[in-house]
């Protein structure tokens, strides 16, 4: 991660980019919110050398992000999951989605709240219920019409609709 | 900044990281909200050295989120000021503080509604007047019996409370 390299900056924006801030790390947080939760699926929906990947989910977990536990279905592997501290950075995330589509390209995925089926504001709120769902209450899926870009098994999981943070089945 | 390599993420949060991600970025943006202009008060403040910074506003101007002009003061030099995308990069920057603060260190600033003097909530709302403010309506002030860790000129004319984009003055 970053380490010290902002020590001097008194804030908690610069706080919190030290252990944000190096390539990769918001598309795996990403991943965990999607309920990507294994090495190998990380992997192929990232496309992200193997010794990268390693480097920033051993720093996730050191920093209280991702929580590892053995895999109970592959005996020597491992799964990640979000910690509470993980979850609330969903907020971040939809702030640089929001930003992202108005600024960058068009968001390939919509998200709605899952007990009504209204897509969420640029808040992040339910404008119908008026209330700002957690992650486990929300449901993505994709934008209508988008041409579909990636085939791995992740991105195919993610086709039909599908609740955040619960894990994708990929095999 | 990160050019292409997250081209193959169908994501606008990826678009986003991909003028976003680089160190430093995120910090020079936040600056530019609090009103520095200048490439020696950016540095001052950054302790960034200078090649780095010269990359990241070259970087910024390029992709549309700050743009530069003669500066009027200082014949050959020039002023950074923050375009619209920049200036909507303030949820973005919110989302940051506020996780950074919950999770990593006490921020040191604290941000009000500059026509009521109500602190935001960690929605970057006001809550008594039940809105959003631009950052232009927003008034950022140290918070209260934290020590002062930086002394250089930008910080310095930080320590007033100051309205957000109102150019600083240290010199």
């Amino acid at each position: 991660m970053l380490g010290k390299e902002y020590e001097a900056q008194d804030c908690s924006i610069a706080g919190a980019l030290e252990v944000l801030g190096e390539r990769w790390t918001l598309l795996i947080v990403r991943d965990a919110m999607y309920g990507v939760r294994r090495f190998s699926d990380f992997q192929a929906h990232l496309d992200v050398p193997k010794a990268i990947l390693a480097d920033r989910l051993r720093g996730l977990v050191q920093n209280g992000i991702l929580q590892r536990r053995p895999d109970p279905g592959h005996h020597g592997r491992h799964l990640y999951e979000l910690t509470k501290a993980g979850r609330e950075l969903w907020p971040v995330l939809h702030a640089l989605l929001v930003w992202g589509a108005q600024h960058r390209r068009p968001n390939s995925r919509v998200f709605k709240h899952a007990s009504c089926g209204t897509e969420l504001n640029d808040n992040a709120a339910c404008p119908a219920c008026n209330l700002t769902p957690d992650l486990a209450e929300i449901i993505t899926e994709p934008q209508r019409g988008r041409r579909r870009l990636r085939h791995d098994p992740v991105a195919l999981a993610l086709r039909s609709p599908h609740r955040m943070l619960e894990p994708v089945k990929t095999a």
